[in-house]
C-alpha cells in the first residue's frame, strides 16, 4: 500500500490544527566566494527559537539530483509522489487555476507566453522582452475579441502577469496528446501542433489548435511588442484526490501568486483571497484561524530573489517571515511545518536539487537539539534527509489525526 | 515513473566532466582487536582536502545487510537498481566482456574453473590451487583443439586468469536456463547441469551443456594440474539501457581487471586499454581528458588486499591514490565522486554489506563540514546512508546536466 493510501484509512477529523509555511526556495548553498548561505545570514531569531522546539531534517522533494519545478515541488509537500504519473499536472492547468479560473473537467488548457519573431519567424525573445501586464491584457482582449470559437470549441483567452496568458479550449472530447509549440529556445522558429496519439479526439484538438496559432499569428503579425505566441503544457484536470477526502482537513491556502493558488486548487484547498504581501498573509491567517484546521501560507519572494541572484533580498524576506512568526504561534499552533517547495540557491539563480532545510513543531515532536533553522543546523536534524511526501503523515500524527495502523 | 527513466527525460548534454573514482572494497570497519580502519589509518591529506569542499555520506549499494558481488556493485554506481531483474547480469557474460569479447545478442556464456577432483570424481581445490595463468591458456587451448561444435552450436573456450575461462555457446535458440556444475564447496562432485524451464530451447541448450561436459571431462582427465572443471553462471547479454542514451554522456572506462571492464562495456563505456597499475590509469585520464565527459576510474587493489586480509597492503593502495589525486584534480573535473562498489573489511576477508564512505565534490556541492574520508567521517555527512542508485543523479545534477523536473 503507498503511504497516502494508507493515510486515508487512518486520518480523523479532529480539533487540532496544522500550519505549513512555505518559504518558497528557502535552501541555499555555501561556495568558495560565499562560506554562509542566506539562512545562514538573516537574523531570525524567532525561527531558531522554533527550532529548538521541533525536530529538523532536510527534505527531498522528488529524488537526489532532481530539480523539481514548482508543482511537482507543493505536490510533494501536500504527500502526492511527484514521481506517480496520474499525480502530473500540466503547465496548462496550473496557470489556469492560478488565475482562479474555474476549469472544467473537459476543459483543455495551454501555457501560452507572447514572444517576438524576427522577419524570418524566428523566435528573438521568448518573453517578448518581459511585457508589462497591461500590455499582456491588452494583447489577450485582442485575441479574444476575434476568436470564441473554432470548429465548435469554445476558445478563452487570459492575461496572467508579463508575457504569460492562458488559452482554454472548452468542448466535448478534447484531447491533451498535442506537442507544445513553444521550442524553449530562441533562434528557432514555434512548433507546428502535433498530436501525439493517433484517435479522433487527439486529431480533432490537433486542427483545432493549428487554426487557433495561425489565427493568433494573423491577428499579432503587426503588433510591436509581441508578434506571435508560443503554447506549452497542452493539459486537463489531473482529478487529484483532495486534502478533505484523503486527511478529512479543512484546508484553506493563503498565498499571494497563482501557480500556488493554483496547485492549492487541485488539491482542494480553499483559495482565500490576499491582499498585499507577506503581512497581509499573515493578518489574513489570523483572521480565518477559527475556520480551518489545515493552513498553507506561502511566502514567494524568497525564490524570486533568489532566482535574481539577489543575496540581500532574499535575506530581508527571510527575516521579514521570521518577524511576523510570533504572531502565527500566538494562535497556538499545534503543529508548524516550516520548509520550502524546492531550494533556490542565490549562485546558481534559479530552483536546485539541494535539499530543503525542515522543521516540524509540535507539543509531541520529540524535539532534537537543533537550536537554529538554516542548512548546516537541519543536516544534524534527527529527521535527516527524508522526502517530502512524508511531511503530511508527520504532520497529521504530530496533530494526532492519524489512528494506529493494524492492531 | 522510476528514477533512471527520470534521468532519462532531464539528462543534457554539456561539456561538463564527472569522474567516479572507485575505489573497490574501500570501506573497512572497526573492530575489538582493531580500533581504525585502513581509510582511518591511512595518511591521506589529497582525500581529506576534497572531502572539505565535498558533500559526504555513506552509500549502500543494495540493501541493508546485502553484501553486493562485483557485478550488482558497479550496477548500482552507475543508477541501475540491481534488484531490478532486468539488470541481472549473469557472471558468464561479465567474464565473457570482461576479456574484450565480443559477445553477440545471442551467445550463452558461461563461466569456467578449472578445478582438480579425486579418484573419485570429488573436488579436492576448486581453483586448482591458484593454478598459473599459462597453463590455463594451455588447457583451454588443449579442449578448443578437441571441442569446436557441439549439434551445430559452436564453442568457443577462452582463458581468463589463474584457473578462470569462459565458454561461449554460439548458436540460434540458446537459453540461460540451465543449472551451475559448480557446487562451491569442496567435497563435492560436480553437478550435472539441468535446465530450470521446460521449453526446447532450455532441454536443447542443456543437452549441449552436458555433452561439453562429458566432453571435458574426458579430455582433462590425465592432467596433473587441473583434472576437471565446473561451470557456472550461465547467462545471455542483459540489453541494459547504455549511459550515452539513458544520461547523455560520452563515457570512458579505465580499468585494469576484466570483470569491471566487462561491466563497463555492458553499460556502454568506451573500455580503454591500460598499460600498467595504478599510475597507469591516472596518465590515461589525463590523456584522454578532452575526449570524454564521464570517467570511471577504478581502481581494484584495496579490494584484493582486503580480501587477503592484509591491512597494510590495502593502506598503501589507498595511500597511492591519494598521492595521485592532486593530478586527477589539476584537470580541473567539474564533478568528482569518490567511493566503492562495496566495503572489503580485512577481518572479513571478502566483501560486506557495511556502507561505504562516499564524497562528491563540486562547486555547487554545498560542502558539508566532513574534513576528513573515511568510515566515522563520511558518518556525519550531510547526505547519510543513501542508496548507491542515487549516485548518478546528483552526479548529473552538480555537473548541470540535468534539465529542471516538471513547471
Amino acid at each position: 500500500m503507498n503511504p497516502m493510501n494508507m493515510l486515508k484509512d487512518l486520518a480523523l477529523k479532529t480539533d487540532s490544527k496544522i500550519v505549513f509555511l512555505v518559504i518558497d526556495g528557502v535552501g541555499g548553498i555555501r561556495s568558495a566566494n560565499r562560506q554562509r548561505t542566506e539562512l545562514e545570514l538573516a537574523i531570525t531569531p524567532h525561527l531558531d527559537d522554533l527550532a529548538r522546539s521541533s525536530i529538523c531534517g532536510r527534505i527531498m522533494p522528488v529524488w537526489y539530483g532532481i530539480t523539481p519545478g514548482s508543482g511537482p515541488g507543493h505536490l510533494s509537500l501536500f504527500g502526492y509522489d511527484p514521481l506517480e504519473p496520474k499525480h502530473d499536472i500540466g503547465r496548462g492547468v496550473l496557470e489556469a487555476l492560478g488565475i482562479d479560473f474555474d476549469l472544467q473537467k473537459t476543459d483543455m488548457a495551454a501555457r501560452g507566453n507572447f514572444t517576438k519573431v524576427d522577419k524570418k519567424g524566428i523566435i528573438m525573445n521568448r518573453r517578448a522582452g518581459r511585457l508589462p501586464t497591461e500590455k499582456c491584457i491588452a494583447l489577450c482582449e485582442k485575441l479574444q475579441a476575434k476568436i470564441t470559437n473554432i470548429d465548435g470549441v469554445e476558445i478563452i483567452i487570459r492575461p496572467v502577469r508579463d508575457y504569460r496568458f492562458v488559452v482554454v479550449f472548452r468542448g466535448e472530447n478534447l484531447s491533451s496528446s498535442i506537442t507544445d509549440t513553444d521550442p524553449q529556445k530562441v533562434g528557432l522558429a514555434p512548433r507546428h501542433p502535433e498530436a501525439t496519439e493517433d484517435t479522433p479526439s487527439a486529431r480533432f484538438t490537433q486542427q483545432v489548435v493549428a487554426k487557433f496559432v495561425k489565427q493568433c499569428f494573423a491577428i499579432l503579425k503587426h503588433e510591436k511588442d509581441a508578434n506571435a505566441m508560443l503554447l506549452r503544457g497542452f493539459s486537463k484536470d489531473p482529478c487529484l484526490p483532495k486534502l478533505p477526502e484523503l486527511y478529512k482537513l479543512t484546508p484553506a491556502a493563503i498565498a499571494n501568486y497563482p501557480l500556488y493558488r493554483g496547485v492549492a486548487k487541485l488539491v482542494g484547498m480553499d483559495v482565500l483571497k490576499v491582499e498585499g504581501e507577506i503581512e497581509a498573509e499573515f493578518d489574513l491567517v489570523e483572521k480565518v484561524w477559527p475556520k480551518y484546521d489545515f493552513f498553507f501560507l506561502h511566502i514567494k519572494k524568497t525564490d524570486s530573489y533568489g532566482e535574481d541572484g539577489n543575496v540581500e533580498g532574499k535575506i530581508i524576506v527571510i527575516e521579514q517571515v521570521d518577524a511576523l512568526l510570533p504572531r502565527l504561534m500566538a494562535l497556538d499552533p499545534d503543529v508548524v511545518v516550516v520548509t520550502g517547495d524546492h531550494s533556490t540557491p542565490t549562485q546558481i539563480q534559479g530552483h536546485s536539487w539541494h535539499p530543503v532545510p525542515f522543521m516540524l513543531y509540535s507539543k509531541v515532536c520529540d524535539a532534537d537539539e537543533i537550536g537554529e533553522y538554516s542548512e548546516r543546523a537541519c543536516d544534524q536534524g534527527s529527521l535527516g534527509v527524508f522526502p517530502a511526501t512524508a511531511i503530511m503523515s508527520l504532520a497529521l500524527a504530530n496533530a494526532g489525526k492519524l489512528k494506529k495502523f493494524g492492531a
